[in-house]
């Protein structure tokens, strides 16, 4: 067999931590399988290079700035594979050069378009574990690139493809995936398993356990994930094409307190209005989620849509530049509101789901702002400080924590 | 004009120095010149390092250190190219991979053996600063290797020699080559020009200006080197083919307190014997330096050499391992010596140089150990103590402060 095991960075924070994994590597090994190590940069180690960029230059380069933030994994892998020499096993690291990951151009944020898998295959012939850098890759211009946060998942999905690896594993912080975030929700039950499309919907409602472009391209290429632990030997969750669906109509809820609430209003009631301001923000890479939209006095309407709290303030600098194009009478903004999704393959053939969580938020009393939906998630708009509270309530009602 | 300059760590340690060091490169490029930059590490951060690696694993491979070490570089280049771009100047950082750097396969003590220079030269007609990792290659395999200590000399002067370049500088914390160690010598000139020849024999003295290995290159192909300080505008000392002499006999005094004397005695007087010592001791990379051979005992000999003091230890094991193949009576060694060197090429065509050099000592009341020459060089060895002393007594003895 041949496995991909990706490692945080919190995982090689230190070297009993390094240790640790290499350990839990060379028994995967003993075992007689092909292992291939995906890290991430050590601890902090990322967010400590770009406060001394930051410092040099606020406005650094980001082809010099993924020049920098790729000698992180660097450091991690090397160290690795001194820790498993010194506990007797042959390895060797490879940086995204060295095993040729192709990426797009993009600094800071580029995708891979190919993985060489010669050099790996070689190394692993000889019977070394191969421990690869994640997060990086190269452009056509021979530079390094970074994928943008989380990449590390997407590194070890991407090598697991090409290598057709029979598993690959993302170890994190937390077991596996859970019905709701345990920190909040205490009955909430970890899942055997769970489908590429509901651990997308979850990733993307704010469920921090897997980058969601990890699981777009797991999905694309048919490969299995296993989130587990890297800090007990749980079994962790398994995301696939088509999970048993244990009786269940949904997986999982998220809460999200990351979102910002924008309001215009008396924009004139016109075809191509509303056009020109979401085509706007998102020229600006401003990210809209939830919209809604009501008839408001005089032959206008009033548009409320949700944005990440980081995109608030360049969202209001650029309906404030066009208000008038816009023709926007008043902008209004709330930033204590929170999102609260609920996602299962099962909602698509109930039509009950629905109102079943309205039904558990408005017998908590918990007032909704916004709704929106898709074919196997219902999201809603609620009060930041009920989030904690509406998630109880919502597993609850949905019998989450039974098994 | 096509420039390199070379900046070691201590000039790059902190943000203050990086930016004076860009400063000093742009000035440069505004005059027209292209301009290429060899950093090394910033301050300690290889001695780090090295730490972090000793703490996972003292044995570490050194295919595995080297891909640690060659970190340190890659993040000196990616913050002086984000320097210059706060200063208003492109500029880009390159790797050894993305130079290509071609250097032997022996990790931790590679030597270059071609350099490509496309992408240098592409980046340079784009009117770029182009900043070079110091340092380090890559080899056959596609792994990093390093060049050892002072590498990065090596690496400005082999890019100046692959790019013809018009000048090769190299930036230090002194400001040119002294007749002597100003620090110990007060009176001690600084050299306007020195042949590479003397500055090889002044490396290897103890002079620790420049790295012998980058000087031999710079002989070899030709490239003038001008050593310079990076903390002020002093001209510097051009290391050259033919220097002007000054009408001096030599050009400077060096002394090294790194060395140690080992005494091997009553070694039976049959060829092959001290072969057979010091071919045991080269096989096991240690570098013998003066060696002195005097009639002992009864158809024995005795033998006595200087080896620096970190291969003292090494070299005393591989004796005591062998002292009865090798027919060695007794060992001896002391620790307390050093060497005292005085370099010119003038010296050649002048045979009173040793006995001038053996009276300035001998009228100081300085005894002298063993003695040691080349064609431009005279070294002897003297009690470790005296070592100041003795600078002074020289460098006044050849008036090398007069001007």
């Amino acid at each position: 067999m041949l496995i991909v095991k990706k490692f945080g960075g919190s995982s090689v924070a230190n070297k009993e931590r390094i240790f640790r994994v290499a350990e839990r590597c060379i028994e995967e090994y003993k075992k007689g399988n092909d292992v291939v190590v995906v890290l991430s940069a050590m601890g902090d180690t990322t967010d400590e290079l770009l406060a001394k960029a930051a410092d040099i230059n606020p406005n650094a380069p980001k082809r010099e700035l993924d020049m920098l933030l790729t000698t992180g994994e660097q450091v991690s892998v090397s160290l690795m594979a001194m820790a498993m020499h010194a506990l007797g096993v042959s390895a060797v690291s490879l940086n995204a050069y060295q095993v040729m990951m192709h990426s797009t151009s993009r600094y800071g944020n580029a995708r891979f378009k190919r993985i060489d898998s010669e050099r790996i295959r070689h190394e692993l012939d000889s019977r070394k574990i191969v421990i690869v850098t994640g997060f990086q890759g190269v452009n056509k211009y021979d530079d390094y690139t970074t994928l943008g946060r989380g990449g590390s998942d997407t590194t070890a999905v991407a090598l697991a493809a090409a290598l057709r690896a029979d598993a690959c594993e993302i170890y994190t912080d937390v077991d596996g995936v859970y019905t709701a975030d345990p920190r909040v929700v205490k009955n909430a039950r970890k899942l055997k398993e769970i489908t590429y499309d509901e651990m997308l919907e979850l990733a993307t409602s704010g469920a921090k356990v897997l980058h969601n472009r990890s699981v777009e391209m797991a999905k694309k290429y048919g490969v299995q994930l296993v989130v587990r632990s890297s800090l007990n030997l749980e079994e962790g969750t398994t995301v696939k094409e088509v999970a048993k669906m244990e009786k269940m109509l949904i997986s999982g809820v998220a809460g999200d307190k990351n979102t910002a609430r924008i309001s215009v209003l008396g924009v004139s009631d016109q075809p191509g209005v509303a056009f020109k301001i979401f085509h706007t923000l998102a020229k600006n890479n401003i990210n809209v989620d939830i919209i809604l939209q009501s008839v408001g006095r005089e032959g206008t309407k009033d548009i409320s849509f949700t944005v990440s709290q980081e995109d608030l303030k360049p969202a209001l600098a650029i309906l404030e530049e066009y208000q008038e194009p816009m023709t926007i009478r008043e902008i209004k903004w709330e930033d204590t509101v929170a999102k609260i999704s609920i996602v299962g393959a099962g909602m698509m053939s109930n039509p009950g789901v629905a109102a079943k969580l309205f039904e558990s938020l408005y017998n908590n009393g918990i007032n909704i702002n916004m709704i929106s939906t898709s074919e196997i998630r219902i999201t809603v708009l609620i009060d930041e400080k009920e989030i904690d509270k509406a998630m109880q309530a919502v597993h609850d009602g949905f019998g989450l924590g039974d098994v």
